[in-house]
């Protein structure tokens, strides 16, 4: 019998019984009442998650789907844009602001590192003909597990005009985001992640000063045109057929984060990364981020001296099921991941840490057996003051 | 308690059990080993369907998505290219082009025909300077119901140079298509068709030729990139996180198609477009296509005179719980459609002829009850010489 498996990744992480359960329905008209009803209820409690008031798109796609279209509807070809990059995700917008012809500025910080809000403040007042059309930035960058200060980096940008444009793919509903109160021209997200419903969707949600310029904006999108899936929404369709399946399973999850409460919900993703920091520490292994900026969706860790991560990754996957992430980039093979988002809990943390105890015992590191658990167990015990 | 629902559609169709049993696995890492079993798996059963050595590629998304790479990977802005359109989709392949900077020159038929290949290999020989750089082609015309004879409109381009792009989406699998022995550059296709899995995936089949135009097209693309995702199908991934739950469907789907043999399961369409096509005959109603040209995936049917198109399928939606596709475009509320393709057998046509009797004579028109269902068991007596 093959060992029940543990899914510690930033995405596709795991989902609840009975989300999975609603991607087994059988298919309806996309055109009909039935879809109608469930793309209405998921859009609603998706604004309950992007804290907007403004509506949420549904597109079927990747996460990536939805970086593609927060550049295309809102850059024309020829135009000056600004991306802030701390990572793999970063340099991915910049790509596709390339790919979509406009002349891409970067703003790069250290892997591992937060972006500076007073670096983003002085390119942003050196721009005195007000060339940039857009800001992009990425809330959480997945691949080195930081998280970035998007109210200080938008608070930056001040009254320059630039759309302030956020992939949120792995960040929304994992820590607070406000899509309004923080006055975020466009927002990204994707589904198989705090979500807990599997990959297939993606989420945009444009402000009004952003519609505008997708009204104007001249370059090349039909799939992933904005507009469009607007205009579609408004009569509770999408404009080409959706994957059904994770609409369906997406009523169910959102169901479920409303019952927990996003606060509820975000100070249990706080618990899960202070468990899993403290006891990768407690094993003497170093973590890429700081406190002050880690994620509580990922957290990158270093593995030992003369292990190399995906040795380690291999090894726990193959005798304990265990799945963790490895690097991207630059970082392949320097670092591992683990992902503690989505449908996951106090226990699968200490599991994984035990796993991880034994695995790095049995590659030759010796560790001392129980101690990262221990460190773990020691914070759900301080988060209930006991 | 609510009545089974009878979901004739030309996609999404319906799926089998043990299909839908597979979207509700658990998730998996879509980097790691097991996926990658899935993926290689479903890619090789693919090419079997698309009847073809070259590789077939598992995109995320709908069939539209794949329409636009089939544009944006093959079309540089400025060029020419002829789009052969004989209804809805027809006309989305030129909307496509024409909004990734294609000089778009479109043939059209009267929707309801089919393509006339003459009149193609007259505008291909007007053609001099061998200025079209690609023509494309709907093989099933969803929105009318009609076939086009690919090999006849392939021979019509003849040695001109102009890639022959081919839209699949509602064919593949439903009928005849040789990738490789008709010579078709690029074919794409989707999921939720013949295929019998929910919306979500869109397929893509690439000719050398055309690798070679995609490897100099400076078209903007990015997630639809069909050479980032050649690229990591050859490691067994994708390039963007893919809807998992289908892929898992898709290898079930394969299976299935694969044991009853693609031979035996387009006779079966046949039959099943036979039983429909006598049965609304025997009932007094005008079908759109000539039997000549018309599709075994779906039939498009005028309402008796008096009767609202879209009336009838209401009426039949909410007495019956059958749900039949309307008209798209010009043809809305004009003629009502009836998907046969996928998980749909020769008693499901029956009971949806039966219905439609009922609901004829529920709406005030009066037809001879059993007349409709006795045209389609006698078809079915036929096929097998009885």
């Amino acid at each position: 019998m093959k060992e029940r498996q543990l899914l510690m990744l930033p995405g596709p992480t795991p989902v609840p019984p009975e989300v999975l359960q609603a991607l087994a329905r059988p298919m309806i008209n996309h055109r009909g009442p039935e879809f109608k009803a469930l793309l209405d209820e998921a859009a609603e409690g998706l604004k309950e998650v992007f804290r907007t008031s403004q509506e949420v798109l549904i597109l079927t796609g990747a996460g990536t789907g939805a970086m593609e279209a927060a550049v295309s509807n809102f850059v024309s070809p020829g135009e000056q844009v600004l991306v802030v990059s701390i990572g793999s995700f970063g340099d991915r917008f910049a790509q596709i602001a390339e790919r979509f012809g406009a002349k891409v500025d970067k703003l790069e910080f250290a892997w591992g590192t937060a972006a500076d809000p007073a670096a983003l403040a002085e390119r942003i007042k050196a721009d005195v003909d007000k060339e940039i059309k857009a800001v992009f930035v990425t809330h959480n960058e997945t691949s080195t597990g930081v998280t970035n200060d998007i109210p200080a980096l938008r608070a930056a940008v001040g009254d320059h005009p630039a759309l302030f444009i956020v992939d949120a793919v792995s960040s929304l509903g994992a820590m607070p985001l406000e899509t309004d109160d923080w006055n975020l021209d466009v927002v990204v997200a994707g589904s198989q992640k705090s979500f807990m419903i599997p990959p297939g969707l993606a989420f945009a949600c444009v402000s009004p000063r952003a519609w505008e310029v997708a009204a104007r904006c001249t370059n090349a999108r039909f799939y992933w045109d904005l507009v469009k899936a607007r205009k579609s929404a408004a009569t509770g369709q999408t404009p080409f057929t959706p994957a059904i399946p994770q609409v369906a399973a997406l009523v169910e999850s959102l169901r479920i984060i409303r019952a927990d409460g996003l606060e509820d919900t975000f100070a249990r993703y706080r618990r899960l990364r202070e468990m899993t920091r403290q006891g990768v520490r407690a094993l003497g292994l170093e973590l890429l981020a700081a406190d002050a900026v880690a994620s509580t969706a990922v957290t990158a860790v270093l593995p030992p001296a003369g292990l190399e991560a995906n040795t380690l990754r291999k090894a726990i996957r193959e005798r304990f099921n265990v799945v963790l992430a490895g690097g991207q980039g630059k970082l392949d093979n320097k670092i591992f991941r683990i992902g503690h988002l989505g449908y996951v809990h106090e226990l699968e943390i200490i599991t994984v840490l035990a796993a991880l105890e034994l695995t790095l015992t049995l590659c030759g590191h010796r560790v001392e057996l129980g101690s990262g658990v221990k460190a773990a167990q020691a914070v759900v015990l301080a988060a209930v003051g006991a």
